[in-house]
């Protein structure tokens, strides 16, 4: 049985390795998970449906654009809004008896690397790297999305002895902490009582299952903006309001706010671009920025700066700005230490090794899910899925050894069934 | 006679207008040039004969990319340095009896521009217009070449009553004052007499010749990498070397400079682009810089300083750096005030108004050709066509009334026949 | 007659450098004056009553502490005011009968120099040296004091024989450019006919007099303050507010404003002064700074970025600001070249060799006296005496030949004279 | 007896509260500690002999000028070294009986502060305020010496039940961190098996003691001066070496390099004064720096960085630098548990409260010499004192409860008594 759910597993996730998609372009990733969703008889929304307020879009052109990359596109449902960046879906199990709501986020964007073609890269070797350039399942999200897949399939076969309702969140552009926001807003989350979510690889080694990560660091991405004025570098400088120096000018003082008696905090200033031309004063800067804070307190003082850093740099050249919040996400360290034990004396029950907690010192958008989830009195879990790696995540050779993703459907499976399996399950945790 | 001319004229310019290329990519441009030329029946000299060092060249790649757009090149002379970026040409006419030897001087690159596409666009609507996307010859150019090559095929006509030798010197990369130099390094002005260059536009007013124009500002065009060290900015910023801040603070400390007690000077980065990604230490900066001095003396301390500046802006990042000289020109403030108004004198039996003299307060590399022929006791003269433009010079939608090409062909003409008219004119001017 | 008037050149501004004065500190100086003049049988206004705003303005401590320094206090006049500040006088030569109303201007404070205790200098080894510490008469402002008395005395003498009015104008706070608007906004140069002004030294030889100086610069002066918030830097840096930085940001983008099509412009940060202690974030920070413009177009057009730069450099910080003007001239360019040469030609009757007009290229708030009086029809004139320093002007050792005294009465002489010694001489010139 | 103790170490706290003296100058302080501990029969070191590189001294004339404000300075001993700033002192109590060497550390500078002349100021009101202008006791180093100076004298009445030898060193410039390492150069800290010191307030409630304390921060203290070229700013501007400019953008840039992935991180430009005069091309810019890192191993790393930076803003503006480390002392986080808890338990029989532990999160030289004596295999503790404060430490109103005193007092003599009582008892804690 096993052996015929870890084939699956694999098949699933290299025909989700071929057609990585990046944030908001997952069109073909979405098309296909929906298709496998209701082949296995599940209820499926997506679309406008699921969304609220988008962060972070790619440009009008590069949405158009990518409708080209896509396959298949010949489906029975209707696929309008998700070419128009709606993308990712929510199954719905509904045993249609009493019992908890338990809510699986998988996350399905792909990265902006292009894929590597060498003989020692396996996905190359036999044959299921990505057909995108430029884009490449590059973080294992596409062993989220087989794992995500196979559960819904068994437990769909399952449901007559299942009690309450599972949602199956497939969450796009993660990357960027873009996407859950979008579908919270959406009120997918309504009355989860309890939210399951991990992640394959980053911490732990082969076979072993971390279970109860916390110390994800809020986060907040922005655009920065500066319109100034072009004029004749030689003939006319005083007639041009220099956009380039603003944005230079802000890049160095952003960097200067990162001293907080509260705990760590992080700027970076990954890209400038300004300027078109040598002998043109600058009317134009584009900087992309993140702030880091190990809580969100830190985090809100943090931005509280940089706006004012903006501003002040704008001001200097009397140049206009704006600024585009393009992804977000908070802080979370407060995880219920006795409900972690509970899962992790379940999983011992398992065939791997488990792990009591970790700290996660990075960002994730799960956290905005948590959080929500948290506020109704739901509860909320984090593992990780111990694995190797040929090459560190967002690199373009990375790949994980597939063994892991038997031990992932394990860990889920061996939770849902625990909760609903009867209805009064509900009480325990 | 005039008429023909002026019909001649025209069609040259609009034949080179619709193949337009901008600097050290002019193989269509040249390799049509060195056709009339020989067509013409001048001897012609191109390819790495006439080059030394070139500045500013394009990558390799994109000098191998452009080799798709042009047209015709079954011709029957050999082309391949010519499409390595060895691009312009020179003519010969020698009338092989003793005389004075002229040079003529003739720019023929574009812009990095697209042309307009709107009905009022005159190269539009009269269907001339460049054939190559972002290449637009927006600054006159294509009636530089026009001029020169009438002049080589009535003069060739001529040659049996004239005396001395001219040379028809069609110089590519003037934007980015970056082709002069090479040529000039390759021995073409040796033993000139003469040399004659001048400009449609910038100056003056419709059917007017301005006689004699100097002001030109020294200038450098620098492009400053920095090189640094990736690192993922949330978890390990310590371990990234930070080019984008060096960048920036090179940007505006490069600013600082700008006063000088002998004189203007001027000072741009007109471009920065650096960064990799949002959450990574940017490990690479590049930008477009330029300086400008009223004098050679003031550009040389300025230049000095600015590579204090690149220097110590690397060292505060701990990123190395390297400087690329792309382009550069002397200043010309010294023309020969008794030679100036001899040539008025010359031009006022013209049909056109002539003007004495102007300041133009730009760059050009015609400047570093005119030191190299006083140095050798020559003597130098520029000239403004005036005309009427559609829009400023560089812009998408630039052009002139092409009743200056007229203007400017006489112009050279008188000149060019006063002095080869007779051995003995040599001693005169 | 010429050698008792030289006598008396001398000893006058060998007793004014005794007590050399900064601006607005020029207490004893000040009474001093007014003691000659009213002496002479001159009325005299002083006070309250000649200033309107004063910038610039030391501390009340200072200005408190000043008083000690005076000497002499006991005058039959009131003096209250003097010692508040308010410093300078006018004395008035009215004859009673119609004619021109001519005004003198002479500067009358030191600068902020210890003077020389060597023997090579002067006014040590003959014992005049400053009796004020930290102040010294380094500019020659007791030697105009001295030709502006020693006129006084001997045109009161001539009254009888003359027609119209003398203003003898004895400013203070010329350095830094701080007195002379206070003076004309009290209204003193109300329907002055000419204007007559000049300085010891800075250009010419011995025995020159050059007649017609014009290209004196526009000016600003200010004096930027940043208020942030102290903290413990290691403790609680995030509860500070760093206005060492936004001071210091704002240094480096102000000297980027200096690229004008216009004409030159200048600005230097001369001072910055920030922060209280090693381990605090600096609350604090002044910067003392000065801009300067070929045309005062120029200088308004800095200016206007000046104040852009000082808003967004506090904004960047978080910390409010105040500017205060602390002086200012405006460019004087435009002398009125039949005039000039009319005086020249007047002068040329003098024993010294006159020379036709110079650029300054310097600030003197003189230019605000000069630009009042054309406004009103009237006609001003600058001239400098040439001479032989021991040091350049402002130098601890500074000092000049004291032949020049002679030259500049004369001068002046000679053109009152001519204006004043008949009635109709008021159409001339 | 307590009550005898108690009134004795109020009235030394007292003494030296008065002639408190900031670091290197603590002339009359130094005097006193020797008067008494010769007083009390214990041998005495101090001038050259204690001390080997003195970091941070006044400059030469602030030395030489508060020898003035010395009173009583006739005494029996030598005290030429001490009036060059070789202050502090070291009693040894030797029994002359084998037993363990315990070093006890005193610091005894006063703060740059000037002391509060008002009626709710206890010292103000009982007549005990410093008599010196500008400095004062604001951080209980004159209760650190009362307690010395108390155990001096009544371990010394103990001395024939005592074994081993106690080193009581009265250190100078514990403020900046100036003094510690001096001392330990000059070989004073050879074979002590145990190091004791403590604070007066800073954590802690009245009535307890804290005991174990760590956390201390590693820390620099640097002060940077940059040497440029002065030139009059309107007239020649490019003829100046901007060192203000230097000096702003070190500034800047040093607060740019607080990120690190392994800990905490810190660092002020406190102070920043540069600059001559408004229209001077600013010669001279001297800033007073520091850092800090949660570990030795941050801070390194951050001064490297520091160091990159002003080499590269020096660079910048073509001016010269040099820096001096004017302060420094180690992280100390590793204190031995096993230890502490003995000493705990000891302390427990005391009238007071005992607290385990405590984190400092600030800096303090007393950590060089924990180091250089745990690296001879020697303990080390540093305890706090609990008390009531009238104001912050360094807060011109600062007071503190008195009776901290004798807790201070109490501790101390419990600890020595036990390791000194018999000679085994060296095998033990």
């Amino acid at each position: 049985m096993d052996g015929q759910i870890y084939e699956e597993l694999v098949d699933l996730r290299r025909e989700f390795h071929k057609c990585a998609e990046v944030g908001w372009l997952e069109y073909e990733t979405t098309i296909k998970i929906i298709h496998y969703l209701k082949l296995y008889g599940l209820e499926v929304i997506y679309g406008k449906h699921i969304h609220s307020e988008r962060m972070g879009l790619p440009s009008e052109r590069i949405m158009q654009e990518h409708i080209k990359n896509v396959s298949n596109l010949r489906v029975d449902f209707d696929i309008e809004e998700i070419l128009k960046g709606y993308t990712g879906a929510v199954g719905i199990l509904d045993t249609k008896k009493p019992g908890p709501i338990i809510a699986l986020r998988f996350d399905i964007d792909g990265n902006a690397v292009d894929e590597d073609k060498k003989e020692e890269h396996r996905p190359y070797k036999e044959k299921f790297i990505s057909k995108n350039k430029g884009m490449m399942h590059a973080c294992g999200h596409d062993g989220h999305i087989a794992i995500g897949l196979s559960l819904a399939k068994n437990l769909s076969k399952q449901r007559k002895k299942l009690f309450g309702k599972i949602l199956f969140i497939f969450q796009p552009a993660e990357e960027g902490v873009r996407g859950a926001k979008s579908l919270i807003g959406a009120g997918i989350l309504k009355d989860v009582n309890y939210i399951l979510s991990g992640h394959i690889g980053f911490m732990g080694k082969k076979n072993q299952v971390i279970c109860g990560v916390d110390g994800f660091l809020a986060t907040s991405k922005l655009d920065i903006y500066y319109y100034g004025k072009a004029s004749h570098a030689g003939a006319y400088p005083e007639q041009g309001k220099n956009a380039l120096l603003a944005g230079a000018n802000c890049a160095i003082n952003l960097h200067t706010l990162c001293q907080f008696s509260q705990g760590m905090s992080r700027i970076n200033v990954g890209v400038l671009n300004a300027g078109t031309g040598r002998n043109v004063v600058p009317s134009y800067a584009k900087l992309e920025i993140e702030t880091r804070g190990e809580t969100q307190e830190i985090n809100n003082q943090l931005l509280k700066r940089v706006y004012e850093v903006i501003e002040g740099s704008g001001k200097l050249y009397d140049v206009s700005y704006e600024v585009r919040l393009v992804g977000s996400a908070p802080a979370y360290n407060c995880k219920d230490e006795e409900f972690i034990s509970f899962i992790e004396n379940l999983l011992k029950e398992c065939d791997f090794e488990v792990i009591n907690g970790a700290t996660m010192r990075a960002s994730e958008d799960i956290t905005y899910m948590f959080h929500e989830v948290e506020k109704n009195k739901g509860k909320a879990i984090y593992m990780v899925f111990g694995t190797s790696l040929s090459a560190p995540h967002h690199h373009s050779s990375f790949d994980f050894d597939e063994d892991v993703l038997l031990n992932a459907y394990m860990s889920y499976m061996k939770i849902i069934r625990y909760f609903m399996h009867q209805q009064d399950n509900i009480e325990k945790g």
